[in-house]
């Protein structure tokens, strides 16, 4: 009874609450340790499919591995002149946004104690490809719109549901990054 | 050796170029068919980590089902209070931007008759966390800066080349999703 006593102190929604805070006095004493660089490797096998290896990035002033390497294949569906054998690269795009707006639900909530049942989210997002065709300047290449429909079960208010559904857009670094666009510079080695 | 000349005929690094274009000739007749629907399904499961689900998309007027069903698990290391069992959601974003100029960059210089031998590419992004904190009002949450670095082998010439790393950048939707921004608009479920 103790043990778990103390674990529900510690943790909300499988997220150690107390490690949170100490990270953030952490970094209010010392910013620069806020600094993250997150890589990706890219190999092109044949046609629409190529893959992506995740193995290292930089944060806290030095240099970590992942426990694992990770290998993401994409690939296109036969109807997009691909094999089929992945996801393809824009269902990527709705993955990292979809797991990022959650995960910043997730942590944010745990932050002010709100305790979560289950969060559920459906995208979906509109592309014109005549914009990948080249066939009209008008048209653009990527997403016209995202649309995500959240479901979530938590011990709270429907005003505080609301509230709540905020936390993942208001915090999320790649809810962020689509939103307002990043710059990318592309670099060609000779 | 007539099967394998026919073959060298039409398809060009992997991509059916009789069938791309054919896709494009059939887009300029019937422009409605180019507007597709991508989508994914986010559950969260515990902590940081959650798995999306890709299944189906909507294009050329009809519905259609990948012929596999893909989970992609998301997860934090935990240096971020994770598990370490996945990829991070910012790693899928530069997933999807890898896997998308490539894709881009292999389609477009199939079209233009140009082979290919190699494609890789290494991508790094910038984040300061303390705008997922909510410590600084002047730092973005998001990616500051992504940097793509490519190394191709291809039978061109040096300018040849250049003109050649700009293709994907040029076509890719994911590129212009990144670059340029979308409205993503969240919606809960009552």
């Amino acid at each position: 009874m103790k043990a778990q006593k103390i674990d529900e102190q510690h943790t909300t929604n499988g997220v150690n609450v107390t490690e949170l805070f100490n990270t953030i006095d952490s970094v209010k004493n010392s910013p620069v340790i806020a600094k993250f660089k997150f890589r990706a490797d890219n190999q092109w096998i044949e046609g629409g499919y190529n893959e992506t290896t995740i193995k290292d990035f930089y944060g806290i002033q030095k240099e970590h591995r992942h426990e694992a390497t990770f290998k993401l294949g994409a690939d296109e569906p036969p109807l997009l002149l691909g094999t089929g054998k992945a996801p393809n690269p824009v269902e990527y795009l709705l993955t990292a946004l979809a797991a990022c707006v959650t995960t910043s639900l997730v942590y944010h909530a745990a932050a002010k104690g709100i305790k979560l049942n289950s969060v559920e989210s459906q995208l979906e997002g509109d592309i014109d490809l005549q914009g990948f065709l080249g066939l009209s300047e008008e048209i653009r290449n990527g997403f016209q719109e995202i649309r995500m429909n959240f479901k979530i079960d938590a011990d709270v208010s429907p005003e505080q549901l609301d509230e709540l559904v905020r936390l993942g857009p208001t915090y999320s670094p790649v809810f962020d990054s689509i939103t307002k666009g990043v710059p990318v510079k592309v670099q060609l080695e000779k």
